[in-house]
């Protein structure tokens, strides 16, 4: 086992790195093209090819969560301590925070801002439950296979959550929140938030139960 | 062998998370631009994507068929019993049809529609026809490879077939039939599904047959 | 040793799948979009897909050549007897030309056509040449590595060759000689076909001497 | 040990291909498109595609560093001798240059040109020093992964920071050099050159400092 410490600047590390993508390579794009498609399918690389990266670097040191709601899953089956919990919550929260202030001074603007993009109503939430649900078994299915798959799976998985789900799958209380801090092309409202979270708490939940139906009972030996 | 029902969810939640991505990646691309080719990009990256994440995930529960076409190329090798194949045909139309309402849902709109993409004529059907080939060969000779490989060959060679195929390549009944009950840009006619579903049976046959000369008498470990 | 007949159905299957992506793929993609280098990104993505694909599934059979330049470095390195080699290059020739006309079927198109498109003069020779050059190293070198990674490295490469050579990076008799028989995106006037050819000759040769270098006696054990 | 002229032979014709690639793409996108977020799209996948491609290749020869920086950071591991350091950075910077004139000879243009590109400011230095940070931190941690992941880790990191980082991420000192004698689309002012060098190599040494933190005592077994 990593030494905590360690542990916990790779979660930190991770999602710093995470979010300045997701919001770095949003403003680029945005500012670059009028074609909100055009500038979407860039922050799609961006952000595909990012997780890609940090899980694989970052997964032998600390398992690459970068994500409470993941976090939150391996808790529950035990293979987290709710202490080492709480610690990973925190060093996810600050990194998310420092990536997106990171890719604010990047470019030249504001350190944190308020983001004036609505994402709400129940399309919205369906949406974001759909895109935690199918995170968390992508993961929870996933981590069965050859080791450093889930890295890809993770990146891919997301790449197609920037299209298919209504709210852009962030799928991501952490990232979530930093992107409230933005007022840009990734960005989402405040007042939002909560509705987001709920969301995704419970897709992650039900991800749970259908993992455990599909593995049966002989759990995987991740 | 995993447990039946096991499999069946499989194929069930992987046929529907791969038509959610189809139709729900056209609708969110559509609606971002006016250049056919940028939303025919975004639906591809959001295909192939998805594709590589489901048959990984899934491979290992129930191969990962999401396609009555290949269920019956399997069951003709006799490598799935024809008990089998009706019930994961069942599970795969019921998956698909699922997964066409959820992408609705995500957007707000209505959860059944009727298509008016028309999609037929010889050179739609010859389309189909080359594509259902394609990708009935890309498994069959797949199969020998890595394990895990073929995850990756199937989301590559639909890629590429959404571009070099007019019919946009479908190459699977039960994705036809979901695509016909959507009236956005991934949709096509109910009227012309026959013609689809006819082309992509005399495809996949001729694909058998084609693997069986090449991979010679030895028949593959697979 | 997989038998002769088999391996040249694998260099024809392969090289026909292969042009019927490029050609196919170039003209969906100038139908849907005035954006030329919406066009080229298309056709890179089908073109990249499909070469990993079709290495990959061909490989084992028959060395999923598809190229007469590349089967020449095979011959003149002793890989390849000079009898094969040109019985492989009919396969290749006549693949290539099979899939130039399915594309052509595929989009209800004259089966063949005589391309206006010029392609000439110095700065494309050169082009060609570095183009040849490259692909050749590429698998030379890649033959080293762990199975199967020749596919992607070739798709990759490809991919890249399509932008930064002013020819786009044909590299291939074969799949020149096709593309002289389509009057659309990826075509290339016959006339303008001898100095391609010497160029991608010269490219091969090169790069034939260029890996030895840097292989050294110990030859790759490829 | 391969013998130092081939190691330095891998690294002259890995710099001049991977600038090529950089420089080429960019003159070919921005010929075929009034949008400038297409055109980095195209020069995003040419050069993410051949740095996958040339490190895989040149991994096995010289470590495929092309990078002035990294060749740094392993002499101060005690990994390069400085003596080979000196000769890596002189093949490195002349393929470079023969990279920026093989790709103006293919486009037809003058061999060497004076970029005008402004590229100044807090800003930029602080992006190109996050950028340089990521990549070294990437590297120097992927190289505990499986053999020839490392490849893929570097292709898609700079694919994502040429949009979350403003200065398009260079993260090289040979490649910035390089692009200074290009006046096209991926070109940086030679004025401009020590702001960003500077900021490369803090980012260098910090990520140096990162990762003997993360990996702790024990080093990795690279």
């Amino acid at each position: 086992m990593v030494e905590l410490r360690r542990r916990l600047a790779g979660e930190f590390l991770g999602s710093a790195f995470l979010v300045a993508a997701v919001v770095g390579s949003g403003i680029m794009a945005s500012s670059l093209t009028r074609d909100v498609a055009v500038a979407l399918l860039a922050n799609t690389v961006a952000t595909g090819a990012i997780l890609v990266v940090l899980i694989t670097i970052f997964g032998p040191v600390s398992g690459a969560h970068f994500n409470p709601a993941i976090s939150l899953a391996f808790a529950l089956r035990g293979e987290l301590s709710w202490r080492d919990f709480r610690r990973y919550v925190a060093a996810q929260v600050a990194g998310a925070i420092t990536g997106v202030a990171a890719a604010h001074l990047m470019f030249g603007r504001a350190v944190f801002q308020v983001s004036q993009t609505a994402r709400t109503g129940p399309a919205q939430w369906f949406s974001e439950g759909v895109a935690a649900f199918g995170l968390a078994l992508v993961i929870l299915l996933g981590l069965r296979g050859e080791r450093g798959s889930v890295a890809w799976l993770v990146g891919l998985y997301v790449s197609a959550g920037y299209w298919f789900t209504a709210s852009t799958c962030f799928a991501n209380p952490a990232v979530a929140l930093a992107r409230s801090l933005t007022d840009s092309f990734a960005g989402v409202r405040p007042i939002d938030l909560p509705g987001f979270l709920l969301a995704e708490l419970v897709g992650t939940l039900l991800a749970l139960a259908a993992s455990s139906f599909i593995l049966g009972p002989r759990r995987a030996e991740a």
